[in-house]
């Protein structure tokens, strides 16, 4: 049943909180943490290389239509044995195309590493269990020191809480219950590598803290206290960030009637803040609008 | 943020093959096995009792608009504190609605159980989590001998493979990548608590072979395959159900040029044969058309 195509979609995923769990073998690395799962996600196209007259170069790799490769993307299509072919050259097409912001803290490295596994696997029929993929994505991405643990909560969709780290098989994930409108606004781009390369034992203690307490009470209002409190002691506000956070808490003071509102917090790693519900657009922010993402990564039909 | 009332849907699901696995504690029993869930499936609204004059009785419960109860529904309620008041009186309305035929091997009382607890839990803001309430689903369709996996297949959606038995936390979960066309027909009821009830020993080796086959090379051809070998070992086929198996392999052995054809298999347990593709249309019959549902269990917007 090899199609030779085949087309995946993979939410975006901002976290709330986290720490960090280096290990030897990449599929027991990876955090604890908790976030949010979009409905704004990275669509990945695979097909097998045509280089007909005209068309895209051979193993072409393009971002939103400009060349472009991801790292991990390429780590995926060698763990599946579609690296390079006899002639060392790239053996299939990958397009990666996301509205999201990329380096803001959305996840799109993991995103792109795990549609490429859903679609690779797909188009070229390679029989490998979506467990299977998602470990091969995670393996790639914690490789590449891009990510941690966005690509097993962009597996699972939702809004998922990383009870322990890890791929399938090792980690162990929760979620909270829950269907929310989402709003981000982004200033710019954070480096995860910088932040993840650097001593992250205070980070990691904020980040078990935080994750004691939304594991006592598994709420959508718990999940932005605590990411609020996370951001704080890990000191990772950035200014821009600090301070919508504070236009979001003020505006909501003015309004105590609406139960929904849960504030705003940082994407972490992201210069990106996000709000439920209507928080940012009625502080006066002219947010990016989504919703939590029920389904996870998934294949979808060709278009 | 309790807002006294809430919507879950749950997909159907279908079994392609089982084994059983009583246990002690209802969290450890279940079953192992792989199954395919559908974009048709339950869904159940949930409200506070409301009693006004001209409106529904104190604690309705509907089927499809009909009075009437799911025994592990009445269970999940329970198991949230919201069984009955102080009066002894129902606490909370239930409607449940599904287009699914209902004991024909779609696991309609298992989505009704995770649809219920999903809702209550967001209406009445019980604060549980995913994996609390799937537990609490589980264990309710387990005690009433109703089912022993559709509710965390359901949960997870997608084409799942049940690698270990039980609730989350105990069982573990794979599936196949896989995005298709689903079709079936229905020629009546089989009861699960009769078959369930009986001496399940030939019926769980078959199981346990299928299962093997499955992980060994997890693709739809094989779960197909597998599917048909279980239900002739395990002695389960009924008459029409084998008629239509055999006319879909006829139908596709005359148009052997379509290579997403996996022929036919009986749903376990009900009357009901289900295809992937177009082979029960191919065949003459007129089936039932949805697809696989990528999200699982979820909650869903106020309608």
């Amino acid at each position: 049943m090899s199609r030779q195509r085949a087309t995946a979609f993979v939410p975006g995923h901002v976290t709330a909180f986290f720490s960090a769990h280096p290990a030897e073998r990449p599929a027991a690395a990876g955090s604890r943490g908790a976030g949010v799962t979009l409905t704004d996600g990275v669509t990945v196209r695979v097909a097998a290389d045509e280089a007909a007259p005209g068309t895209a170069p051979a193993g072409s790799r393009t971002i939103d239509g400009e060349s472009g490769t991801v790292g991990a993307v390429e780590d995926v299509l060698a763990a599946l044995g579609l690296g390079r072919d006899a002639g060392d050259r790239p053996a299939v097409d990958v397009a990666v195309e996301t509205d999201l912001p990329i380096g803001a803290g959305f996840g799109v490295s993991g995103a792109a590493a795990l549609g490429a596994a859903l679609a690779a696997n797909d188009a070229f029929d390679r029989g490998r269990s979506e467990n299977e993929l998602v470990r091969i994505a995670h393996e790639a991405e914690v490789g590449r020191g891009t990510g941690l643990g966005d690509v097993v909560a962009q597996a699972r969709g939702g809004v998922p809480i990383r009870l322990e780290p890890g791929a399938p098989g090792v980690g162990e994930l929760d979620g909270i219950p829950a269907d929310a409108r989402v709003e981000y606004v982004t200033f710019g781009e954070l480096s995860t590598e910088r932040v993840l390369g650097g001593d992250t034992a205070a980070l990691s203690a904020a980040g078990e803290d935080a994750l004691a307490r939304l594991r006592a009470d598994p709420r959508l209002q718990t999940l932005m206290d605590a990411a609020r409190a996370f951001a704080r002691e890990a000191d990772l506000l950035v200014p821009e960030v600090a301070e919508a956070i504070a236009a979001v808490e003020e505006s909501e003071g003015d309004s105590p009637e609406n139960s929904d509102d849960c504030g705003a917090a940082m994407a972490m790693l992201g210069r990106t803040v996000f709000a439920l519900g209507t928080g940012l657009s009625d502080a006066g922010y002219d947010p990016e609008v989504c919703r939590v993402d029920a389904a996870g990564a998934r294949l979808v039909e060709q278009q």
